[in-house]
């Protein structure tokens, strides 16, 4: 049966009119609008497919379509949404799962199971965790230490947010023993781009190639308040100009680190800048600063850290202040499966008639995945290339090529991996 | 009668235990311990001289010496201070002037009738707009347009602080022809530096040589918010780089127009950044900067106005996003009187052996006066170089020196601007 996205788009389409008021989507991972969506999406599962989810302890949601073999295919993506958020991120690839799902049952009994997976706050838009549900199943979760104390803006706790959906903190605990259970050979995600890369090469489709490392700090330059008119420029220690400078010096060495390719890409941004005591009449004794560098490449993301280190320092001693290291986050590049990647290609080329290739700077579940199962993923064009945002869209074109291209990856997964059942590593 | 600064050190010491605690000064204009100070220097006015202070219709408090000739010298500054602020700032000249008084009377009668002003409001620590009283006097303040809506952080009014001491938005107007009727030949204030500058170059107490101008404006450079990640670099519209640029572009624009001598020396500060949407994963899609320029020569304020803009121009062309002006405040250079300039560098040159020349960056009431009198200011210098905090200070000796080069220079004023009566205009 020759796949088609017809299905697929009406499910977004109808979905986005039951969940997104005149600001965009507000499936909030953990409140009412998000619950509603899962029961919406439970009764297609059942009345479609007659298949009842199964929740696991983190709250991920699992649909499965037993094959042939026990041996399984993951798909999964999310549900929830930031507030605000668009129509597609994150249930572009649960959908087209259902759709996975309904043809398989059409044609048969699948040659492997299928495991299609709604996991639990990947946005992380209320208590700033993003990847909960994902992580938890990876077994990269200490829920009591990284969960327990984390609250909303209204003061609730992560915790009763929990209770309200019946997980805990302790619950969360047992959804890595049973993603163990599943026997999953693959993983495979489709997902929007959320950035302007395939807009700008005029391609529908992409192949995500890993999801970039990242290494996030927080800097603090501390220098001496003084009026305005009071002190001259060469007694100074203007801490904002030390931050201006670190600030351009970081976009330097991305661009000095950059390949031509999106495959080579590196970025770095400055996104929080603090100023104390941010008084027109006051040289600005103190600033914060974020620093966020993206590389897939592990050796690449080491060096742009070190130069920064030695930027900052420069530039604390241009301006006469000191600086401060807070870190903030670090993640390894997860580079996707080989294998995997050269099915999605043929796939994408296929359908588009090139398979372009780029890393992924946001992070997605599967970059969880990756960890624990050989995994892949498909980019559909975002146009406008932002998303977090009710403007965030693709093109119906490129949204019906990238299902598409995705349906047609997951057919030949399926059929490669089930025929030599031993011969199948991680690559 | 050899001038000596015993009692006004002592009465500084006096007001300090008085009206501080462990945060610093606190007689911030119109709230209670501004007006227990103001009870505290009527009560001295009152024991010691036998003078009772009148109030005029802006909340200026006016201590009349009469002279052989109704021709007057005007001396102010005030005691009112931010909250935590310092000791010197402000009560220096207006308790070196009570010593003038003291002095004067015990001489006689002056030739010269002196008028010891604490003008009301200089600092603007609660509404935010400073130099009040002195710009009620000299007939540049329109208080129902500039006063009326203003409001403290509390949420009340100007006009009922203003009330709760006497004064009204009506009766502010009063104030010129108040000071019109005073026949004033000359206006001198004593202050401290306020910064590093006498610091740097050793010297305990300098010559004013007028307030510099100022230009200030607040800017807002607007990009397109992105993610982090997903934006690759040559595709973003980002906001905070373009802003950046721009404090460093101003910061060389101000080395460039500034001289080697304190003289010449100009100004430029970035002192409020605030970043849109100030989140680590999101390129800055707007950023809002202020820039205050300042410079004793109008023409030289002038270009560096020209220049700023251009640098804002290529700045916001150099990162693709747009950028807007908006002004906060526009004031053209005091120069000050060279006759009374000429008599103050002769007294500090008397009293240290050099007589150093320095523009003020901050304002100061004298800039108001310098407008409708012939003005001069003395400096006492600062150290360490900042004010508007408890560690304000000038170290004894220098204290010393200033107030006593400040009497020298009063009685050096009284005796010439006496002696001919008609040859004196402003200069």
């Amino acid at each position: 049966m020759k796949p088609t996205s017809t299905r697929v788009i009406a499910d977004l389409e109808e979905l986005a009119a039951l969940t997104s008021n005149e600001r965009g989507a507000q499936r909030v991972a953990w409140g009412p609008v998000w619950r509603e969506t899962r029961a919406w999406f439970t009764a297609k599962l059942q009345s479609e497919l007659g298949i009842t989810p199964h929740r696991d302890g983190a709250g991920n949601l699992w649909a499965t379509l037993p094959g042939a073999s026990s041996r399984s295919l993951v798909i999964g993506s999310h549900l929830d949404s930031v507030p605000g958020g668009g129509w597609l991120d994150g249930c572009l690839g649960v959908l087209a799962g259902l759709e996975v799902l309904r043809r398989a049952k059409a044609a048969g009994t699948p040659a492997l199971t299928i495991h299609l997976v709604d996991w639990a706050d990947e946005e992380g838009a209320r208590f700033g965790r993003s990847l909960t549900g994902s992580a938890a199943s990876a077994g990269a979760l200490d829920a009591p230490k990284e969960l327990a104390h984390l609250t909303d803006r209204q003061g609730i706790t992560l915790p009763a947010a929990l209770a309200e959906n019946g997980v805990s903190i302790e619950s969360m605990g047992t959804a890595h023993a049973y993603f163990q259970t599943l026997d999953a050979v693959a993983y495979l995600e489709l997902h929007i781009e959320q950035g302007p890369v395939l807009e700008e090469i005029k391609q529908p489709v992409g192949v995500v190639l890993g999801t970039m490392g990242v290494e996030r700090y927080n800097l603090k330059f501390i220098g001496q308040a003084a009026h305005s008119g009071a002190a001259p420029i060469h007694l100074r220690k203007d801490a904002f100009l030390a931050a201006a400078e670190f600030a351009l010096a970081c976009r330097d060495i991305s661009v000095a680190h950059s390949g031509k390719t999106p495959k080579t890409r590196v970025v770095a941004t400055c996104g929080v800048v603090k100023v104390e005591p941010n008084f027109v009449t006051a040289v600005p004794g103190s600033t914060e600063i974020s620093i966020d560098l993206r590389a897939l490449d592990a050796k690449v993301l080491k060096r742009m850290l070190a130069e920064t280190k030695a930027a900052a320092k420069r530039a604390a001693k241009l301006h006469h202040v000191t600086v401060e290291w807070s870190p903030l986050l670090h993640i390894t590049p997860r580079l996707f499966d080989e294998t995997l990647m050269s099915i999605i290609r043929t796939a994408v080329k296929e359908v588009t008639g090139k398979a372009p290739e780029l890393p992924s700077g946001p992070l997605h579940d599967a970059a969880e995945m990756a960890d624990i199962v050989p995994t892949a993923m498909v980019f559909a064009q975002s146009s406008p290339g932002i998303s977090h945002t009710r403007l965030e869209d693709t093109p119906r074109p490129a949204l019906d090529k990238s299902i598409r291209a995705f349906l047609i990856a997951v057919d030949r997964t399926i059929a490669q991996l089930a025929a030599p059942p031993a011969k199948r590593r991680r690559a």
